[in-house]
């Protein structure tokens, strides 16, 4: 199932999530979710696009909340991930942070439904899971933090406010998750080429 | 009541909303679709929190929807005045831009209640509403690309792709709306003066 595609062409493996009456249903929560917002979606609709009943629901989660911090926690392991991954490659900062920037513009880009709900329904999150999620994007910022760290102490990058500037980065490449059409003009591979450009204007030293 | 806040610390004026029973209807409107969503609002949670029935709403709006409608209109047409403001300002393509830049992104932090609803809602409307609501947004692009377009000719800026980087100038100050926190660390008047540098950089030719 991991190249099946939900109805606005999104990747949607949830390979991790078993067994595949949860997943199904996660999926059809995404969907809802995603549709018409967290809090006008109930476990009944969610439980009737996975063609499931309400008691069928209620043995895999025990509320909506849960349904969506699995969903946030799962979407932002990945998505740091994706980050962790590309910054990781051998190469100078800017190729690190090129390749940063391309890969998690492609993930919003791809898994746009997703990235939608897990930016946009953090506050109907439970306090313990909020903070949780809190940590995993601290962990995010980290990553960007660091290559712009490190370029500055090499001498590529000339960036008078670090952490201002991760923050510019991170928000330019998840607002694509709003924007982003499946039926628009750019792929998610040309989007993440015109942003890794972009930020490495902003970011590399005069010579 | 032009210098009047909301709960979240915004400027709320709609002044151009009359009588002031509608007024304060929208304003209520604005606090519940950005709490929990349009889909999960009722015109009953609206009129509960105006104080008033929800007869009286009827008498002021006919549908949620045409409250939506008049929220995302007023909004966009704002931001527009906004941003042609700072963009007619005397000067250099690139004085333009960080003038348009920093007043657009001081509006989305000062506004950002206001601007979640009319940029995460705008599947919400209807069709005949939409199609009126995107060529609010065409005209705000025209004013970025123009500025770009200037700049590329008069020399000041090198890039590449005008349309693309239209697109992601404009998302990095939608953006704000999504992270912008008044209990946070930056004003939007900071907010602003750093993005406009990170956006001056981002199109300035290379001498």
């Amino acid at each position: 199932m991991s190249t099946a595609k939900d109805t606005a062409g999104e990747d949607m493996p949830w390979d991790e999530v078993t067994p595949e009456a949860a997943r199904k249903l996660l999926v059809a929560a995404v969907e809802a979710f995603a549709e018409q917002g967290y809090h006008a979606t109930t476990t009944r609709d969610i439980a009737g696009r996975a063609g499931m009943s309400p008691a069928a629901l209620y043995i895999h989660y025990k509320t909506k909340e849960e349904l969506l911090h699995r969903i946030s926690r799962i979407g932002h392991e990945k998505a740091l991930e994706v980050l962790s991954g590309a910054a990781g490659i051998e190469g100078t900062p800017s190729e690190r942070l090129a390749e940063a920037v391309s890969s998690f513009v492609r993930w919003h880009a791809g898994r746009h439904n997703t990235a939608r709900v897990v930016q946009y329904e953090l506050d109907a999150l439970s306090d313990e899971h909020r903070t949780e999620i809190v940590e995993l994007r601290r962990r995010s910022d980290a990553v960007v933090r660091e290559i712009l760290r490190e370029g500055v102490e090499s001498g590529e990058f000339d960036v008078p406010d670090v952490p201002g500037t991760t923050l510019a980065v991170l928000s330019l490449c998840i607002d694509v998750a709003r924007w982003f059409n499946t039926q628009g003009r750019r792929t998610p591979d040309e989007v993440g080429a015109l942003y890794a450009d972009l930020v490495l204007r902003m970011v590399t030293a005069q010579k």
